[in-house]
């Protein structure tokens, strides 16, 4: 290993996150079933695999099956806020190049998930696929959770394509939009072919989420997908398990963790139910709170009601609820109007 | 066995009672642990017992346990229709002087009453309680539910005392007072002194109703009470248990017989939040109703609220709910203003 | 209206079951609705509908709100003991002609559903469908409940295609089929080419049980199928609402009216965590019932683990589970040897 | 305000703390209307209130209610761990002396309840009660969790009858009990005669724990109790509330912020179905935990059993079962040799 192919918060984290990480592979059998079944096989040997998903201690046990398997992986997470450091600094510590650390900067977090895609260094290009004719820079497979890795080398490539692209006026566009386009920009000027190169290498990207695999198809519609998706947010392990059982066990420990009131007796307004919302609102309930369910779906809106939650309109709920749960993956559900007729204190938070 | 003391329905039916007898003594383990412990012994032996009680399957339970343990037992319902006509019959068949039918006039109510509780009969004379100087004109114990058996002894005996109170106007009375007053002049015609020597025999009376057990501390307070008096009522076993799961029970299988429509996603009021609102609120929950209450206690208020129910006031629900049941032990909780203004074809009813 | 054509048990029974229609339509507003919208256009108009489906109060909604946007409808139970006399007779008062009784035996159901898919009567021939060049024989429509009306006209026209069928041994074949091909044997003699003029004139049929739609499939595979099908079954409101909800009802009314024995505080086995059994488990644990699941797909045990039942196999629950539901569509779930080694007084009963 | 008559650990975390204790305002109506209705008439005023509770953000909210009410405040925790550092840090900078941090020593625990119980303070002498001759050199009134403040007195006025007990050898007995002894005899070296005088102008204790209350009625029994106790303890609002509903929210905070395992999906024992069990039941089944329960009160194991829980000894349940929550009161309900036979990772806890 690198000793310095990695960035962390605080490397002294490991030894805690080593223990976190010894007791999430009790609750995870899966995983470790395949590490039994494989380890010896190595399946994965010398596939360059890279992440772009939450570094928790969760993902640090995916990230250690992979490499027991055989795997090169780089790592960063996809969300800023969502890195649990001691976790981070046990992969570091195991030597696998990671790149993440709770509060990144927007500037940081597009360094992170470039550094991730690099598989440039030396090491790789000695244990590359059998019959690999040459280097492998970039991975061969990503694990993405919202598609930012997809949408880098994807935006990448369409820049070496038309490098105009860079010279024009972001200003009024997103922040972040402006910061990504400057991270790319040095990425062209450092080495203006390195996403095709990296793109022609990618066999395939796993993607989580209901957002990111949206993009995809999108992608796919326009005939500008680069490589093989696979809709893992879609599979009935994800929806029917992660969505609802899932969000069951984080809304109330969300709730606790940021709000510290108790949730029985209050009024708790989950918008959408679907998968996530009937997890929420299962929760809800389960701790006493009084559920309120507002749904736009007819079937869904049905099954609310013979559930026993009353269903209306988040505008009937206001002034009357004191929790409001949006689990709908759309926008504009709780708006500034609504917050104005809210009680005092009302909770508002997203979900799923 | 004088095979005519007896008044039931159909003696016919005496074999379907059985096997449901014994399909329900499995259901009451306790009642036959208590058989299997002193069934020999039979520490009952020649005590005279009688029932007011709905003459059920599970009721004809108890009372072979009383005569298994040796006891004289005379039964009647304690309600005009709650008899089971099989396991009044099957209790007949066993030679056991019943007098209930579903179904009963009033007069025949308290004719049935009148009936069970006279042992004047030979057999009771010869088999009397040890040392027993005089045969036993009435019971020694009365295994009363609502009061109506303790009641007629009073009232008899304040009769002959003051017999002047048979020549009263009573045609400003309910319809069901002339019926009971009437039935006492037979008796004291009869027999003047009858209810005063057989409440000189009774050692006690068991009461298992709010109402019965408010109408005995009334008499106590008064210094009206000639025997003493077991509140059943208020003992755990009884209010934790028959009034919540009981009625958890009783309230879904009561709905579904009389109105055979689905309480899943209906909207249903629980007047009253004690023990058996308790029980009825959860078990409409369990079949999917929204569940409102309405409590005026603030303590009952607040734990219906910390359960997650709506909690507001009757008029409050007027238009938006389906079933109301009033779990309250009181009159004019639901008024005939508040049925006018109900959703057509509401359900209304009482429980407890 | 032919006063003649129909058989109820007794006709005296209208009065009752008109009351318990009006009652249920306020239950159903979607075909209420339907009435509201469709009455004046009368989109039906003309077309025979034959129904093979539990002569219900419920049924009877659906039946009338056909005959209201101008079908002429015929009708038959598809179960011999589901009918409700008194829907039943209400249904024949109001001179639509319907054939159902509860407690057929298996000759009167064939003979039932035979006399229900006869619209040889004159006055069909008058209102047939606009420009009809034929008086219809038989139904153009097809409300089916398990396939058995699908499989008379099929077999019909088999036999009638290949007459020799019918002089096939039987004896080794269940009673039910000896009775079915004698009554397609009566039919055959009567009218040699009935069958094929009826399913040319059948435009679809409507299937509403899994073991008719597998019925349906597998003629359509092997080639015979001979009209249209629509698979009710499998619809988000028959799957996700009938299955579940329905079943959460029905499953606490049946053991109640079955069995009359408390459900709180006893072990419960159910048998398949599908729709069926997501509904059972749900119900059973609503009326405080300790749940155990037996499930072999490794999605819904999961599913049941994770809403807190036990879930392991039945023979682990035998000795300690007071009732068994099986909810799986499959056969030999529980057998006599099972049956051996349950507590005394288990209850087994079947769903879905 | 003596601006160094406090200790915490770090004021500058006040600013924060006053944030939380205005959310938690919200939170407490029932406070906040006592210090709406009574913050003028000021019926506390120049009474000195001890207390010795945990020293969270919903007890500084007591804390000001009782100044805003006039009282002379000064406050422990009743736990070295328990501490809000930034509920006491506001406590502080409001200039009530607090003397309360998380991670105490038990030397520093003692301490600071010393320091908490001395009003000697030239400040407190000046408002003194009305129509004191004397000034109050503790508190007249008590709020103590767990009977720390009260035995100190007790103990300290044992002492000053009877300094010999200084003397004792403590070595044999608990470390606690050595440091406690070693501050008692500081205290008397200091002032001999200050705990009776403390103990003379105490005009009450209100205690909130069942183990406190037993201290007391054991005091009370002896003849040795010196001042009049209140059993918060046993009120309906403590037993019915805090214990059911207050332990139905803490089990699951608890859980996720210690270990941040799902609870979904495992088998949870609760052990003791009191109210503290019944609402750890509750919420454990809530979020998708299968629940067992142990009960030695046959009461109590009934309504477990009648709630649907599987109700088992601890030995049944041990090699399956993935949590312990023990919530009896008692000790050894889980030994060193259940925690031999558990699963590995099975996480024991306690609360009540």
């Amino acid at each position: 290993m690198n000793n310095t192919d990695y960035k962390v918060a605080d490397i002294s984290l490991a030894e805690l996150g080593r223990k976190q990480i010894e007791i999430a592979e009790k609750e995870m059998p899966g995983l470790m079933a395949i590490r039994d079944k494989h380890a010896v096989e190595k399946p994965l040997k010398g596939v360059n695999i890279m992440g772009s998903l939450h570094m928790t201690v969760q993902t640090a046990v995916l990230i250690e099956t992979l490499t027991a398997l055989g795997a090169n992986v780089r790592w960063a997470s996809c969300n800023i806020f969502s890195t649990q450091d001691e976790a981070a600094a046990a992969i570091a510590k195991a030597g696998i190049p990671v790149f993440a650390w709770k509060g990144e900067t927007l500037e940081e977090y597009w360094w992170c998930t470039e550094r991730a895609l690099d598989f440039s260094d030396e090491k790789y290009s000695k244990e590359g696929l059998p019959g690999a004719a040459e280097r492998s820079l970039g991975p061969q497979m990503i694990v993405d959770d919202g598609g930012d890795a997809t949408m880098m080398i994807h935006k990448g490539v369409e820049i070496e394509k038309e490098p105009s692209l860079l010279e024009k006026d972001y200003t009024r566009e997103s922040t972040e939009m402006q910061i990504f386009m400057k991270k790319l920009k040095e990425a062209y000027e450092a080495h203006p072919t390195r996403w095709q190169e990296v793109a022609k290498q990618v066999k395939g990207v796993s993607e989580e989420t209901t957002t990111g695999v949206h993009r995809l198809y999108q992608l796919h519609k326009e005939g500008k997908l680069l490589f093989p998706a696979i809709n893992v947010n879609d599979s009935v392990t994800k929806s029917k398990f992660d969505n609802v059982y899932g969000c069951r066990h984080s809304i109330i420990d969300g709730l606790n963790r940021a709000m510290d009131v108790m949730i029985g007796g209050k009024t708790a307004v989950v918008c959408g139910y679907g998968d996530v919302g009937k997890g929420c609102a299962q929760a809800l309930a389960g701790q006493g709170a009084r559920v309120i369910v507002t749904e736009i779906d007819p079937i869904c809106a049905l099954q609310a009601m013979m559930e026993g939650y009353e269903v209306t309109t988040v505008e009937d709920t206001l002034g009357r609820a004191d929790i409001y749960v949006t689990a709908t993956g759309n926008t504009d559900i709780i708006t500034l109007d609504h917050m104005k007729k809210m009680k005092d204190q009302a909770i508002v938070c997203n979900i799923g």
